[in-house]
Formats: structure tokens, sequence, C-alpha cells
């Protein structure tokens, strides 16, 4: 089949971006997601819409899978290609084609970086807020495809509020067009939201319109201290009743906050039960009121300590405990699997007492961190990955975890996506009428289910 | 046929609930759009999701239409039931099942009012901020069903994205829900957007989750005049220039002034070209700061005379202004055609003027008021209904703003909707591709075609 494929589309993407040399392949074997791989075919880098359509028309007509790619940071094994085919990378379609300071918007090829984007509105004095943590590398392709979320999502939403208009390509090369530089516009199902977080399973995203704020003019971070999650969950529904819908409200539980400071050394308080990282952007007095007016409820909700950055660098610096939580944890068993189960705001101290419970229950080591104004939480469960069965309890505990989120009103995933990894949990969250509803919907825009197959609406 | 649905419904919502009179039948042959009318063969009303179900299930075996019904404002004669069928009204379903001040989300029935739920919720201290102008009668489903915008979309965006999760009866009478309490929940292909703005024609929602805001402490309303439109324009585009995506940023065109003023008596300068009406909300330090800045740039840009409400009665005397647009418009020929294209913010002022001139060509009289943070406007078309020249007239106009609006990469429904009045208009914007790819989801979604036949998806 390689060598089909390379003589087939050699032709389409000249034969330097086709690459079906075992070597070559062997990073599109995997994404970020511990423990999934696949065998991919081909890897295949088209430089243009024209190209991206004729490749699809070509794998349509001969059931080929093509499995979409950008950075490959999927922590769904979302961008695996479990069933081989073609791995259509989309990281030469780098380009910011626009960006325009009145409509507010930009557009942008799918392999653009979520830093180049944030960085080149800032130069025009404008705001692009999703920050997923691995916006150093992920594609815009990709956090659409996955509607990622970032540290800011409680003021300012996920990607899919800033996504006005995409171009995509169906599985058979047609090219659509949906929304466009509009705030609002109705003409027809929304197209626009529903390839938003398609995980690369109903389109390939071509070019994508995206929404920009003004940038804010200041910005602080601070960062509490409490004894335990409940009397930190106190404080963040205080800062609600409080009427502020903070930029920044992330949670540490203990196990993290120790781990981070092993790691990075930050003078973090490790005797702490749990640590809030607050924060609010807007003009200069707007901020410096309502931090101030956060601290304070984190003082009347019992805070041990609390500590507002005078300057940014030091604002960066308490983020930066938020941010390498990841890496820090994984230095605990040698091996990391992360997961991204959510719950109504009101109810995320009692998802991560049970998570707590589940893993004791199952003799693993698990730390929790997450959005927690969001109610988005990431367990966390270290493991020796030479050690079988401490690998089977981390899954095992993550199978309660997730039966858990969904008995309190939640969700299996808050932002990484279903995937290959999230797939066989799906039906319990959904139902069995929603996942056959999914799949016809599937079946409306890839009859033939060659777009990322043993995804979502498999 | 009106027999049989009597029969057979009869026991579900009880005989009281179906109507079959032909007199009691008149009111649900319109909604509020001109020139478009059905003729149902019933109406029935349920009481809860399984009579929904049920109803549901009945149609779908039989193949009879059901139009889904709120409030019946609709202005795309999205709620006439063209192809007959059942009339389902969904205006008994109206409770407000919980308000979460934790969790910032309401729960509610569909037949709940727009501005019931704004009131209760402001009882809380908290903001449901899409105010469509129709919201003292208009339902939450409909609002939902339509995604529909409002006075403040500019800073808080349309219905859409406060829907945070459903529940909806599918054609064949099966329940589903997606989405719930949560900010964050990306498990499946996005149905709670899908259904959001899918005007009837997939599936039938009984049940929606809705995101609320605290409620902001101030808000105050300015009105600024200029010569023309341009300048108007030109100190809208100063406005985001200078970081301020406001509340509020409204347009009138002149002949909106002069009617507006003859109508309610407002003191409005009926001398000037353009009116804005701008304003915003938050801490009463930051709207002090931002109105002040709006009213700043507006002198900036040549308005000749700036006016900022100092009290609340004031403010919403000055939105009244924009609010009686339509009924004052109403006045000058006897009926109206409201319609409702959007462009690209930067291009409204070009879209108005090519209005204009479409007008004059046609000798038709047109006034245009609208959204000019939002790019979205609503050329009205006066004219008298007993003369069909003039009414053919309106809408040889229309057809060409259409055509334009799509040009100007702008879409023909900025809000309202498609329905059965635009559906002739979609494929010019959409593509015949794209078109038949709306048929292929409304397929997966109703195979029989019972739901709103004739709308979106046919
Ligand atoms: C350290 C780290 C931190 C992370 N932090 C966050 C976070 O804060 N929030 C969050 O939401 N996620 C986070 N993630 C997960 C991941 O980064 C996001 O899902 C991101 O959006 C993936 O982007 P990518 O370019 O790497 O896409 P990939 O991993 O290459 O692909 C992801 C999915 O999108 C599809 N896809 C990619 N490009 C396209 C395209 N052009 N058209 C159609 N489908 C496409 C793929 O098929 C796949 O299903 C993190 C991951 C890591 C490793
Ligand atoms: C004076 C006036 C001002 C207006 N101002 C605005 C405005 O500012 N912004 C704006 O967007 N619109 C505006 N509209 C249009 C209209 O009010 C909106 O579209 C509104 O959302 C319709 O609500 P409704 O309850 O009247 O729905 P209806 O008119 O009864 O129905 C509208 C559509 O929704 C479907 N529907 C209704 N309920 C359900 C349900 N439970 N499940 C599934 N489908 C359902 C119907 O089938 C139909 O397709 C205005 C209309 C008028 C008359």
């Amino acid at each position: 089949m390689s060598t089909a494929i390379a003589a087939g589309l050699g032709g389409i993407v000249g034969a330097s971006n086709v690459e079906i040399r075992p070597a070559a392949l062997v990073p599109y074997r995997t994404d970020a997601t511990f423990g999934f791989s696949g065998i991919p075919w081909a890897v295949v880098r088209p430089a243009c819409v024209e190209e991206v359509s004729r490749v699809l028309a070509w794998a349509n007509q001969r059931g080929v899978p093509v499995v979409p790619r950008g950075a490959g940071t999927s922590l769904a094994a979302g961008a695996v290609p479990i069933r081989g085919g073609i791995v259509l990378a989309l990281t030469r379609m780098n380009r910011i084609v626009s960006i325009d300071p009145v409509d507010l918007t930009a557009v942008v090829q799918p392999g653009v970086t979520t830093q180049d984007l944030a960085r080149a509105v800032g130069e025009h004095g404008l705001h692009y807020p999703p920050d997923p943590g691995s916006q150093r590398v992920s594609t815009m392709g990709g956090n659409v495809a996955t509607n990622a979320g970032g540290l800011h999502g409680l003021k300012y939403g996920n990607t899919g509020g800033y996504v006005l208009g995409v171009q995509a390509v169906l599985a058979d090369g047609e090219v659509i067009r949906a929304g466009g530089r509009l705030l609002k516009d109705v003409a027809g199902y929304d197209l626009v939201r529903l390839l938003t977080g398609s995980e690369g399973t109903l389109a390939v995203l071509t070019e994508m319109t995206l929404a920009l704020r003004p940038a804010p003019a200041a910005s602080t971070t601070a960062l509490a201290y409490f004894a335990d999650l409940e009397s930190a969950s106190d404080a963040v529904r205080g800062v609600i009743s409080a009427g502020i819908l903070p930029a920044t409200l992330e949670f540490l539980d203990a196990k993290c906050i120790q781990s981070v400071d092993a790691y990075a050394h930050l003078g973090l308080d490790t005797t702490a039960g749990a640590m809030l990282l607050f924060g609010d952007d807007g003009s200069d007095a707007e901020v410096r009121r309502t931090v101030s007016a956060m601290a304070e409820v984190m003082h009347a909700h019992g805070a041990s300590s609390v500590q507002v950055a005078t300057a940014a660098a030091e604002s960066e610096a308490l983020l930066t405990a938020r941010r390498c939580a990841l890496p820090a944890l994984a230095r605990l068993g040698g091996a990391t699997m992360l997961e991204d189960v959510g719950v109504p705001r009101s109810r995320l101290p009692e998802l991560v007492r049970r998570i707590d419970a589940i893993a004791e229950r199952h003799k693993v080591i698990m730390a929790t961190f997450g959005h927690a104004g969001d109610g988005n939480a990431h367990p966390v469960g270290c493991f020796d990955p030479a050690d079988p069965g401490q690998r089977a309890r981390v899954t095992a505990a993550f199978d309660d975890i997730f039966a858990t989120a969904v008995e309190l009103g939640g969700t299996i995933t808050g932002e990484h996506g279903v995937g290959a990894a999230k797939l066989p949990y799906l039906q319990a969250q959904l139902g069995r009428q929603q996942i056959a509803l999914l799949a016809r919907i599937k079946h409306a825009f890839d009859p033939e289910g060659i777009l990322n197959p043993g995804k979502l609406g498999s």
C-alpha cells in the first residue's frame, strides 16, 4: 500500500512530501498519549487546500484511512493512526493569512502554532485568549479540532468561542466554507461549531477565521494556600458570589504542590492542602480592584497565606507552578497518564475527594490539578511503565473516575477530547441512542469512514 | 386528518390540549413574518417531555409534519406550518426548573419567556445577557432554536454562547441530553451547538441549561449624532481601536431617526445623518471610564452632539429610540418587511450605502438600523400592503440586498434565521455542496422529514 500511496500522492503534493520510509514514520505512530500507537502507511504533507482536496479524493476512492495531524500533542490518542492509513500532516500550511484590527479577526492556516498566533496578534495590540498548556507547539488546526481549553477559560471561554468561520475539506475532497468574518451568522446549521471539536473525523480544517479581542492593558496573578480543597472550593464559590469572573482560577492539590516544588524549586508552601492560582486582566484599575477583592475573599475563606504578584515577571513565576505540574508529576513514577474529567463547578471538591479515595483503593499514586473556575480536573496517575501491574491499576482507577464524573453530572473529557483513548467510555456518558446519532452525523460527512477511523463517530 | 390527530393525540396530551377547530387555529397560521401563512391541521400543547416524545413518535409513524412553536415571533416564517401538520405549541412548558448561583446556570423549559428568565435570575443578582427585541414574549425555546441575538451582542455574544446543555426529542420520539451544567465538555460532536439555531428542524428542545453571569453593578447608555453613516462607522472603528468592546453599539440611519422621533417624540435631532447608541456595563468606575472614553472617540470622529445618560431612566429612554424603530417605521407605509443581513463590521457603511442605492433604484421606502458593533443591519421596507406593485418592489430590492451582503463576505441572516422566508436565498450564500450536506445532517436526525418541513435542511 505504501508504494501505491507514494506513487498516487507524490503527483499531488510532490514526492518529497510523501514519506513512506519506516524509520521516518516512527514519530507518527504516537501522539502525546501514553500507551497508544498505530502504524502509518505514509505521511503526506500538503501545501494548500487544493492538495488536501486531491489527497482526500484519492483516499476516499480507495477507502484509505486519513488521520489529520497538527503537532501531535493530543492527550486522547486523537492523532494516532490506530487503523493505519495516511497521516495528513498539516504543519506546512502554517501561514497567518491576515489580521484585521477593525473586524477583530485573524485568518490562519491550520499549521500555525497557538503561540505564533498569540504573538502576531499581540503585535497589533490584540489578544487571542485560548492558551492550552501545549501552546508553544500545538497547532490552531489541532486546537479547533479539539475545541481546546486553556488557563483563562472561566473569563474567556474555550477555543470554540473564537471560531467564526472555517474552510474545510470533506472526505470526498469537496471544499466548504462556513461562517466568516462575521460576529453573527445563522444561515444554516452551525457547521462551524459542529466541526469545532470534531477531532478530524468529519472534515479536514484548512483555514480558520478567529475572533480576537483588544489586548488587556494589565494582568496580575496571585496565589493562595488552604488547609484543604474544600476551603479552596469555598473560596472559589466566594469569588463567584462576589460577582467576579476572573481570568485565572486554577487549583493544585497537596501532591501537586509538593511535586512542583521539588521539581521547580519555587518555594511553595509544601505543607498546604491546596493552592489556588487566581488573577485577572483588564484596565489597570479594574485588575487592582478585582484581584484585591479576590484576595480578601481568599482570606475570608481561611487562606493561610495570599501572595499577589507585583510585577509581570512575578505573575509568570506563579503561573509556572501551574504550567509545570505535569512534568513535575512525571518524575514521581516515570510515566504519567493524565485525565480530564469535568463536573459542575459546585461539585469539584466532591470529585477530587472521590478521586483521592479511588486512588487509595487502587493503590496508585495520583495527584490532581485543574481549572477550579471551570470544574475541570486533571487527575494524573504516576507509575512505573515497566510494571504492568501498576499501569493496570491506574487504568482501573481511571475507569472509576470516569464513572464518578458522569455520576456527578459531569463529563469524561472537559477539553482533551475523545480520540481513541476515551471512545470506550463515551457511551456511559451519552447513552446508546446518542452514540448512534453521532454515527449518523459522521456518515452524513464521511460515508466511507476514511476520516480518522476508530475515533468519534465510529 | 384533524379528527385522526384529535383522537390519536388527545390520549397523550389530554383532549383539551389538542385544538382542531378552524377558528382556533387561525393564530397559528402565521408568525411575525409578513406574507407567509400555512394551514395547521391541529395545535397540540404538551405538558412535559414524555408527552412531546409520544406526540413525535405518533407523528413520525404517520409522516405527519410537526412545527415546534414558541411565541411565534419569528421574522423568517420559521414557525409557519407551510406544509400543514401539527403545530406543537410549547408554551405550557414554562417552568424555570432551577437557578444555581454557584454554577452560574439556569435550567429552563422551552416556554419560559426571555424576560421572565432575565427577571428571575436578576433576583439572584445574576444576569442573562441575550435580549432580543421580542424579549417580552419570545420563548427561550425559540431563542435557542434561532440562536437569537440582542442589543448587547458585541460584548456578550448571542444566545448560542449561553447554551450549556439541552434535552431534546428526536423525530422518532427518542429523548437525548447533550452538555449540562458544565463550562467545558468535549465528549462527542457538539450537539448543543448544532441544535442551537436549528430552527425546529432537527429536534424539539424540551429543556435548556443556560450560562449566567454576575449582574453588572452599573450600566449607562449614551447617544451621538453624525452627519452621515460613514463618520458614525469611523467612530465605531475608533472605539474598537481604543480597545473597548462595549455592551451597546447600535445605529439608526436618518430615516429611522426621523420616523422614531415622529412616533415617540423623543426630541431626537432629526437633521442628523446617523445616530449611534453606545453604552457599557460593569463596575461603576469601569462604566464611567469606558463611556467617557467612547464619548471622546465620538467627538474626535465629528459627532455633532453626544449625550450621556446620567440616570437609569434616561438610559432606558435612549434605548427606547432603538427599540421602537420597527413600530415607528411600520407607520410609514402600513406594512413592513424587516431584513437581517450581516457583513464584517468594517463593511457596514458600504452595505448601508448600497442598501440606500438599491432602495432608490427600486423606488421603495427603506430605512436601516442595527447592530453597528456586530455588522448586523436591519433594512426595513415600508409599503402599502394593498398595493401589490409596492410589495413586489420591496421583495426585488431585498433580493439585491441579499446578493450584496453575500458579495461583501456577509450573510443573508445575522440573527433571525432562515425559516421558510430565507430558504430560497440560502444556496447563494452556502453553495450547492453545503446545502446537500445540510440535507444529509437533517436526514441523520429526521429521516422521515417530519420536523418543520420546508425549512432548513429541506
Ligand atoms: C503538555 C501538554 C499540555 C496540554 N494542555 C492542554 C490544555 O491546557 N488544554 C487542552 O485543551 N489541551 C491540552 N493539551 C492537549 C493538546 O495539546 C490539545 O488537544 C491540542 O489542541 C492539540 O493540538 P495539536 O496541533 O497537537 O493536534 P494533534 O494532536 O495533532 O491532533 C489532535 C486532534 O485534532 C485533529 N486535527 C489536527 N489538525 C486538524 C485539522 N487541520 N483538521 C482536522 N482535524 C485536525 C487530529 O486528527 C486529532 O484528532 C495538552 C497537551 C500536552 C502534551
Ligand atoms: C418585534 C420583534 C423584535 C425582534 N427582535 C429580535 C432580535 O433582536 N434578535 C433576534 O435574533 N430576533 C428578533 N426577533 C425574531 C424572534 O423574536 C426571534 O427569532 C425569537 O427567538 C423567536 O422566539 P419565539 O419563541 O417567538 O419562537 P417562534 O417564532 O415560535 O419559533 C421560531 C423558530 O424556532 C423554532 N422553535 C421554537 N420553539 C422551539 C423548541 N422548543 N424546539 C425546537 N424548535 C423550536 C420554531 O419551529 C421556529 O423555527 C424579533 C421579532 C419581533 C417580532
